[in-house]
């Protein structure tokens, strides 16, 4: 079917997801090369074929290779980018001179920047306007993708043909892509979900039942799709893989930072108080600011965001918050 | 805000759910009156304010009455009908000849008439053309609602006055309505849902993992979007509590039957061995041969429903079946 063979296929960041990535790419058939910024990554995967820092006792084939240096990546057919989304930026400046022009990079980062409220998307237009590039997106935790569970995923690409190409490249039947030429709205899943995880997890914290978990991720989606449609994205990707499907697992996982962060809030402790002994904070705790920022300049109705935002940022009670929250008025449900 | 009041509001059917609205209607400042088919219920609701037979250990307000007389809810401003969906056609032929020709039924039967493959609201249309009715269904355990935590619902009405007076009469804060004009679709996902409950639960069965969990309910999803717009029925409206929320729901607790049911042929067992000792089918067994028939007929495609149906209807194996499913040709998100 496919016309273009991605032999080469790079991955840039060795942190789980990379990893799990790289090893996915090697059950595809390409020859994957692993680009790590940790020497002790490079040398563990090449040497002992396991990424000790992330991914520990983790078997990986021997035929994943490791690398420290990005020119490394200039034989590479495509490439994944699974750079955290604040570093994307300078990680395709890095990489640029290495870059094959037809070279397709594979956005795996998923986030708003928030020094610039900008997608990934708009961030590969400034810096490498002429790179071709595809989004991958979906619900996939890195401990079952990297042991070859089943998962299936969003990769969406403007250019059809080089999707479809891509799809054949890097898919099997247990790590199935699923073809979008929405580029953006397969970006707004993965940036607006942590934040609908903590609310998840508040209400978790306050022992509101199933019944609430169920209508709070609903109602999420609903300003997750209303975020998304301020963007011009369709409303269909948010029912989505990269959506819905990656809305439902942060908000399953117990194990989710986001979550624990919310069940926190919930319990009574306060953000202050709970991050006292944390190293770093939880993604949504960070994206609610730009969130919240957006949806007020856009005037876009984000109860539940606005609701976290209070909690988190203004430090105002739970309580109070949430007894707010389901005290509005009656309303339709499409708005 | 209301201009009409629905003070005396009638339940007809005292299973768990009935029970359940009955209670929050009472909490929602209802005179409220509970029609049990079972002489058990009605005493003992009324001497010692507990459903023994269907909510054994709740108890009830006071203020709630039981009858098992169909004559006494002709008082009725408005009547909450919980029949089981395939008893609905002959409850409210019974129940007509009470009925003031004006008081709105709120449909909280869930499901399709398996012998005619209709909807709730086209037996309405047969068997009482004329009478007003709204439909409420959404993410709802009895046990929670009973006992007031909070839970958010679609009511759907095609008269958005009627809709909006009846969410007045019957929401407070922890039965939070959302109105809907789309009839049609608020009535899809309470019938789709418990056999995509039946795929969801084959998958953990198999020990697919949470990755997969979160792929099935929302390729699942799309399935339940395509068959409701066979309908006519509003995408949106499948995004919402009606669709989205008690598929969620259902696919997220191990106690449900449907869920059971997949686990114990995910794990091994025949449907006539699973079968074997149980007094009553899961009802997306059911569900799932008026469905398949449905999606043949008007050619959609519903891959995960026919799987669940050549499992339990054709007994072919489960590893065969899922195999096949996800090793079919990739595909765009959106077909």
């Amino acid at each position: 079917m496919s016309s273009v063979t991605y032999e080469k296929v790079g991955v840039l960041g060795a942190g789980a997801w990379g990893t799990a990535l790289a090893a996915a790419m090697v059950r595809a058939n390409r020859e994957t090369l692993l680009w790590a910024r940790e020497e002790e990554v490079v040398e563990t995967i090449n040497t002992h074929h396991e990424n000790t820092l992330f991914l520990k006792g983790v078997a990986l084939d021997p035929k994943l290779k490791a690398t420290g240096l990005l020119e490394d990546l200039s034989e590479c057919d495509a490439i994944l980018m699974v750079s955290p989304a604040q570093h994307l930026r300078s990680s395709v400046i890095s990489l640029k001179p290495y870059l094959k022009t037809d070279c397709p990079l594979i956005i795996c980062s998923k986030g708003i920047e928030v020094t610039t409220g900008k997608l990934m998307s708009d961030v590969m237009a400034e810096v490498a306007p002429k790179q071709p590039f595809a989004i991958l997106s979906g619900p996939t935790f890195a401990a079952e993708v990297v042991r070859g569970q089943f998962s299936a995923i969003t990769l969406a690409c403007e250019d059809e043909k080089l999707g479809n190409d891509l799809m054949d490249a890097i898919g099997t039947v247990n790590f199935r892509p699923y073809l979008s030429t929405d580029v953006i709205g397969s970006q707004i899943g993965g940036a607006v979900k942590n934040v609908l995880a903590i609310a998840t997890g508040i209400a978790a914290g306050l022992d509101m039942g199933e019944n609430t978990r169920a209508a709070v991720i609903t109602r999420g989606l609903a300003e997750m799709v209303r975020f998304a449609a301020s963007y011009g994205a369709e409303n269909d990707t948010l029912m989505g893989l990269s959506g819905l499907g990656d809305l439902l697992l942060t908000c399953s996982s117990t194990q989710s930072r986001n979550m624990s962060l919310g069940k926190a809030l919930g319990e009574g402790q306060t953000f202050s108080d709970y991050m006292a002994d944390k190293l770093s904070v939880a993604e949504g705790a960070h994206t609610v600011k730009i969130l919240h920022k957006i949806a007020v300049d856009r005037k876009i109705s984000m109860p539940i965001t606005e609701a976290v935002y209070r909690i988190i940022v203004d430090g105002e009670p739970v309580s109070d918050v949430f007894d707010e929250l389901v005290n509005r008025p009656f309303t339709r449900e499409d708005e």
